[in-house]
């Protein structure tokens, strides 16, 4: 058995298992991942992410051709072993580790082009210590479908809006009504989306918007995983779900509360149009090593 | 912040963070172990252990006291900081760690006493790699309660058993049966028990009596915790009902499928009456560096 050494990071909850393996030369199997994230046999993780750079990385070349080249590849990877394109709270996690390895720098106001699988991700400083990630673009993803849910009574309308993965966020009446929610049973979306969606059930704090900013309480029940601490496109997908419902008048930057702390959605123009930008802490937990099964 | 190195270790399942504090100067506090076994924000385990020696333990004197004296006392503690005494899975990790770490020796044949909340427990090697531990004097808690579960059409007669905690072991008819049953909602038993109970669902393997050897499915619900993949006490509870149900012909050596592994239960004789003994498994996964929250 080979040993390996990895770094475990937390962003609002949601965590990861970071290896670093710059020239590529050390691919992970399915198996192995899976062993590594499984939290009682392995490290436990809801995800893995191993940092190569993008010369080396076989989907790298798509992304240093884009304008800025990105030099770290974020190659990550489900709990269960899969291949993920993108994680919102990942990219944030996955800077942090980059930063306090020494493998990039990242000076407050300059921007860190992350290759991903979604293509680059251009990540900034926020001024509270966390970062700022440039999720891109979104669309309504047509659809008002009804979204049950145990310890609701009545189904409730929800809005499709499509970040990259496929959302529906429902609006409840106050916060009783989200603590007593129970997303242990799958909440039951009707139509059936022909993906799936991460749904997001949503609660507009009092006042709405404080300081020119919106903010609401969110949790989320993620395709394939149940009940998460934390989504970082499920909270996108809510801010930009609020602010559509709140009409024309409503700001562009929003505070979401999810179970695992605190992010920041800002939407802004772009030459291609309105992207979104999720920002939050990141942090490392741990330092360790293991001995890894084989591939 | 003060760094702590740790290692990581599970026994079919049921996982621990171990640490070395022989001289006992390293008190940690109930924030600190909750934030330690944390599965998001920490390292994450089902429990916390402290390897101190006895000498050096304020609980430490009485397992001295007795014969054979215990040179180390496991200091165990639940996931949420709470104090508890004793843990079938998590003298096998301790033992594991004692013996890797170069702390203790243990010779096939010999007995290694652990010091624990609830007495001096001694610990063999097994012929199989593993950790056999006298858990000591068990007895019928009186009472056959009512156990309903979701998944279960009614309620079906259990069995109590005291094996230093409360277990309620109930025999389902099926594999399918167990494999359906949902313990996330907690199982009903009536009359409620004054201190709460385990509830052990078990299905006699067929044949029932393999080569001398019982053997049994088991799932297993914990007080406070919800369903388990392992529970030490819970599986030598199952194989003292079975053993009960089956009658005056029914072998002293049990084998117990739980989700995260195999265990082994035996029964024998001492001069204080019978003990019971549970053997499985138990390997180190990692180790690790943390940064300690404040105590």
């Amino acid at each position: 058995m080979t040993a390996i050494r990895f770094t475990k990071a937390q962003a609002t909850g949601n965590d990861f298992v970071l290896v670093s393996d710059p020239d590529g030369a050390s691919p992970l199997s399915t198996g192995q991942i899976a062993a590594l994230c499984d939290r009682h046999f392995g490290v436990g993780a809801d995800g893995l992410i191993r940092a190569v750079r993008s010369s080396h990385h076989p989907e790298g070349p798509s992304t240093l051709a884009e304008e800025p080249a990105a030099e770290w590849f974020m190659d990550y990877y489900n709990a269960d072993g899969s291949i993920a394109e993108m994680c919102g709270n990942g990219v944030r996690a996955f800077v942090r580790f980059l930063l306090e390895s020494g493998l990039a720098d990242l000076e407050p106001g300059d921007t860190l082009p992350i290759g991903t699988r979604a293509g680059v991700k251009d990540v900034q400083r926020t001024g509270t210590g966390g970062f700022q990630v440039d999720m891109g673009r979104w669309r309504l993803s047509g659809g008002e479908p009804l979204v049950g849910a145990d310890g609701l009574e009545v189904p409730r309308p929800g809005l499709g809006i499509d970040v990259g993965n496929p959302h529906v966020v429902v609006a409840l009446s106050s916060r009783e009504e989200l603590d007593e929610l129970n997303l242990v049973p799958e909440p039951r979306v009707a139509p059936v989306p022909p993906n799936g969606a991460n749904v997001e059930f949503i609660v507009p704090a009092d006042p709405l918007v404080k300081d020119g900013v919106g903010r609401v309480h969110m949790r989320v029940h993620e395709r394939g995983s149940g009940e998460t601490l934390s989504c970082g496109t499920g909270a996108v997908a809510a801010a930009l779900a609020v602010r559509y419902w709140a009409g024309v008048d409503a700001p562009n930057h929003w505070s979401v509360q999810v179970p695992g702390g605190l992010v920041q959605v800002r939407m802004f123009a772009t030459e291609e149009g309105e992207h979104v930008a999720l920002a939050g802490p990141a942090e490392l937990v741990f330092d360790g090593a293991i001995a890894l099964p084989e591939a």
